[in-house]
Formats: C-alpha cells, sequence, structure tokens
C-alpha cells in the first residue's frame, strides 16, 4: 500500500528536567519526528484531543510511585484519543477510534495495549477522555467500591468542578445523596449547584470550610472523596460521622509544593469515629471497565449525568502552558487539549 | 445485715485541672469520702487494681470524642479490678470478683453496667486488666477485624513493648506471621524478641526507624498497627506493602503535645499502595468480648501467649506519678497500679 505517512511530522512534547514545584516552560522540550509505517502487530493513532491531568505532576517526579516516572527526554506521558490511520494490528484497522496511554504527540505507534476503541458516534471523542473514560471511572469505582457508598448518605467530594469531582457529585446525587462540592470561586460553585444539582457548594476561596461543612453536613460526612490533600482534607477529617469511608483519589493542592507534603493533623478522627481513609487506582479495576462504561453510558443517556470537558484549542506546543490551568484551578469539568 | 463499710474511708484522685501537656500533680485532687451502703441493684466494689491507659490523656481534655471527658471535680476515669464487698445487685454477690470502670479510687458503687465477672483462680487479677481484659481485646479486634490479618504476612507494631502492643505481635506470631517490633531502648527490644518470639526489633531511641523497617520488610508491610502516631506513623507508611491495612489505635507521642497533631506526611502511600488506614474502638465489639476471652485463655493456657503487666504497689495516691511511665515510655506491658 502506499503510505499516507510518508510526508508526516510527529510535532511532540518531551521532559526535558524535572520539575521544582509549578512545572514551568524551561521543562519542556518541543521535538519532530517522522512518523514510520507501522510493524506488524502495531498501528498509528492520529491523536485528535489530549487528557491533562493532575497526576501527570506526580508522573514528572524522579520517585517510587505505582507507575515508573516519565523519564528525561521521553514524550510526556498522557492519555488521549484519536483515529488509526496507518494498521498492521488486526483488531485496530484504520478507521477506527481508539483511546490509550498515546503521549504529548500528534501521532503515537501502538501495539495495543491499553487501548480501548471508542464508538465516536455514541458521544464526543472528549468525552472518553471525561465521564466516558478513566475519570468516570476514577469517580465509578472510588465511589462505589472504596467508598461503599449506601442510599441517603452525606457525601463531600473536592475538587468538585474538577474532571472526577463533578462525576462523584453527580454519581452520589443518583444514588439518592445528599452531596456537597467543595470548589474554588462562585462561577464553580454555581455550576455544580445550579447544572449538576449537587445539594449545596462550599468556595474554599472565600469560605472557612470546616464552619461551612458543620452547617452543610450537620449529622457528618459518611464519604469524603478528596481529590486536593491539604487544610480541605483536614477540615473534612474533622467533620467525619462514625464509620465514615475516606476515599483519596489526589491531592492537588500538594503536588507542586516544594519540601515535605503536609500531613492531615486530623487522622485521629479515623479512630474517635471508626472511620478509615483508603487509596486506589483505577488501572487496579481494569476488568471493570465495561461494566463501568455500560452504567455510565446508561445514565447520560436518561440525562442524569452529563460530561462536562473544558476544551482548549490548541496545538501539542499549548500543553505546558495549559497544564498550569489544572494547578492553578482554572479549569471547570475535565481539561482537554483539542489538536485537531 | 451489720455493714462491713462504716469506718472506711474512699481514698480517691480526682481531676481538679484540665492539663497542658504533660499531666503534673498540679492537676489533681486527693480526696476522701465515707462509703454508703449500696442501694437497691447496686454493689460496693473495693478496688484491688487500677489501669492506667494513653487514652487517659484523652479524657482529660475538653474536647469532642468518642466518650465525654472527664468533668473537672470529678474521680478521674479509670478501668479497674476488684472484689464485691457489699452488693443489693442479684448478678454480683459479696465475694465475687469484677471488672470495670471503677475510677481512681479504693472502693466503687456501680449498677453492673459495663461489669464483666472475673475468675481469681484462672489467672491473677491484673491479667484482667492486661491480655484478658480491654489491652488484649483491642490487640484482638483491632488485628483481626480491622487489620484483617493474613496468615504469612508481614506485621509492624509500635509502642511493642506497650500493653497492646505486645499482645499484638504475640497474636500474629500465633497466626504465622512475620513480626517486627518498634520500641525504645535494648531492654524492650530484647523481651519482645527472646522473651515474646517477635521476629525483629527496632529500637526508635537508636536507630533510623525508616532504614530499619527497609531491613526488616524488604517486601513491605501489610498490617502495621499503630499505637504511637508522629515519626513512627510516616516511617511506616512509607514501607507499606500494595493492599496494606493501617491500623489505628493510638498516638502516644502526640497525646501531650501542645499545639496542633502532627500528621501523617507520607498519608498518600495509602494511594500509591492502594492501601487502608482504619481506626477502631474496642468498646464497639462488646458483644463479642466472650470469644475473644475463650481464644486468649486457650492460647494462653497452650503457652503460645503470656501476659505481662508492669505492676507498681503502692496507693491511688501514687495514681498521678505511675501515669507518669505511660508517657515517658517507661512501661514495659500493661501498666497496673496495685492497691491492695
Amino acid at each position: 500500500m502506499t503510505s499516507v505517512l510518508s510526508d508526516v511530522v510527529n510535532h511532540q512534547v518531551r521532559l526535558a528536567a524535572r520539575p521544582k514545584g509549578m512545572p514551568g516552560p524551561e521543562i519542556w522540550e518541543h521535538t519532530t519526528e517522522p512518523v514510520a509505517e507501522p510493524a506488524d502487530g502495531t498501528f498509528v493513532v492520529r491523536i485528535s484531543h489530549i487528557s491533562l491531568d493532575p497526576a501527570m505532576r506526580g508522573w514528572m517526579n524522579d520517585a517510587r510511585s505505582y507507575i515508573p516516572p516519565v523519564e528525561l527526554g521521553a514524550v510526556m506521558r498522557a492519555g488521549g484519543v484519536g483515529e488509526v490511520v496507518a494498521s498492521a494490528h488486526d483488531r485496530f484497522p484504520v478507521g477506527s477510534f481508539v483511546s490509550g496511554v498515546f503521549g504529548v504527540q500528534e501521532y503515537a505507534v501502538s501495539d495495543g495495549r491499553g487501548v480501548l476503541s471508542i464508538d465516536p458516534d455514541a458521544a464526543p471523542l472528549a468525552s472518553y477522555l471525561g465521564t466516558l473514560g478513566m475519570t468516570g471511572f476514577t469517580a465509578y469505582f472510588g465511589l462505589f467500591d472504596i467508598g461503599a457508598l449506601k442510599e441517603g448518605e452525606t457525601v463531600v467530594v473536592s475538587g468538585a468542578a474538577g474532571a472526577v469531582g463533578n462525576a462523584v457529585g453527580q454519581l452520589a446525587k443518583i444514588k439518592g445523596c445528599r452531596v456537597v462540592g467543595i470548589a474554588g470561586g462562585p462561577e464553580k460553585c454555581a455550576w455544580i449547584v445550579d447544572e449538576l444539582g449537587f445539594d449545596a457548594a462550599i468556595d474554599y476561596k472565600s469560605e472557612n470550610v470546616g464552619k461551612a461543612l458543620r452547617a452543610q453536613a450537620p449529622d457528618g460526612i459518611d464519604v469524603y472523596f478528596d481529590n486536593v490533600g491539604g487544610e480541605i482534607l483536614d477540615a473534612a477529617l474533622a467533620r467525619l460521622a462514625r464509620g465514615a469511608r475516606v476515599v483519596l483519589c489526589g491531592a492537588i493542592s500538594q503536588y507542586n509544593a516544594e519540601g515535605k507534603m503536609v500531613g492531615p493533623a486530623n487522622y485521629m478522627s479515623l479512630l474517635v469515629n471508626r472511620a478509615r481513609m483508603e487509596g486506589f487506582l483505577v488501572f487496579d479495576f481494569a476488568d471493570r471497565y465495561a461494566e463501568a462504561t455500560a452504567e455510565l453510558v446508561g445514565w447520560m443517556q436518561e440525562g442524569k449525568l452529563s460530561s462536562r470537558e473544558h476544551v482548549v484549542k490548541g496545538s501539542v506546543a499549548d500543553f505546558p502552558e495549559t497544564l498550569l490551568l489544572l494547578f492553578r484551578g482554572e479549569n471547570t469539568g475535565k481539561l482537554v487539549l483539542d489538536i485537531t
């Protein structure tokens, strides 16, 4: 066959240095490469949308974690969706759409491991990085499995206007819970209450979170889903109900801190309230993604669940600056870079 | 009946002020009272042994917790064992032996709520405050229920020469686990290894706990039973195995801290390792004390479990000074004041 790839240049963003604090422009290197024909058992994806996630900050550190750090000089790790444009792989023919960890670049070669087929007609492509992707799965398994949510409970979620947080609140509402979201600024707070149906919002930038939690969760918090860590985690710990579950999903307030992390001083509330705090990684639930997808799609079709993406249009070169929106709390919903 | 109590004076220790930091002699008041004949449905206990527990420090604070604080002017709350010397209660006749929360005094009147009958011939009275009492129950339910211990796992316990800690280690050995105890000083470390059969001991006063844990638990910690909090909790969090359980039983390193508690900076290890940290109170397992007693007595009779009490002989007036042994880490085993 004649190649569609012969004249194609792949623009990439590589990690050139490990950041201290906020990841500034100096840690990135912009490179180009030709795109090779796929070898047997592989295929080439033209990436359309790139996922931007708080976890990326951890991947940049040279530290032991649940996956190896991104190596210096490597294309930055990132989830993405796109179309297969050349293929020597049975399951992923040319013209099919896929999601996977394709990196911050325009084209990726894959052997199919960890790649999911997606249906571009069922939902917008970007939503496969949001509520129909890892983001939604994280909310689903975190809330239902780790949080062991029961109907009618009081749920508090931090980072509530963020990608995972807004899905968590919507899922808890579907289960008949009282849902309080903690977010930064009046627009986000209005959005989660007026558009998503949260029962209440707490603006951590203008309110005392501890006092507000006392008012909004007077009988205590049954499930606290934490995306931020720091002082907000501490405030929530102080308001746990007996038998509460604290779901550790992230700690974005701490990711760019230089020096030691701040631990939750109120952790002994776990003892007083016979409560537990538990961490999880969505990858451990990979064999149940189909189950989650079916439920999430069903709720979307019933109009009970909406996927909100904060889409920035641009090129891969805009990745470094776009990422900072996350750490400055400037995104509402799932942050996605659209490079089509 | 003629009273055995007519000339009896009950010496008591009352909480006169709330401590800041270490509870010094100035916070206690020593009082005497006559002992009244028991009203219908009550009985009088002559206390022989008084339990001294780290939790007492929390009871002295004027703060919301799992039970109300000791009120100023009240007899200090304490567990104890003794003999019934006057009774108008069906279940607790004169001459029977009992354990219960009788306070720091020589005589207590009780209506029987929360009181257990004990057998002075089956074990020394003091052991009903130790391994056959709340101390042993705490180890039992904390390790087996909250810790969900499985055979062959690696268990680390802090405060390992303390009342609960030494029982935890022995129970884990009975279940075929590798057991590492963290304790202060060479005598305690030698005791838990040589006498109790722990696989290893770490002396936190002379060793770097993090390094020592890396050496003694090279594949990570499956269950960490925490009695101390602070830096040792942090060091253990940094060494968790995947799926680990952290059992929060106490935080003695923090109880006398003035100012804010120090939280565990490494708590995000719970996320990376898909681990959980959970608190509990032994009182919640009251309906299973009989089950625990039967098992614990069985293991003691088989010679697999020993109860070690650190008995101080004296009078109730010696309570304030004896209590400080706990917070200075000077007890080995269960600290008991023998006032016979």
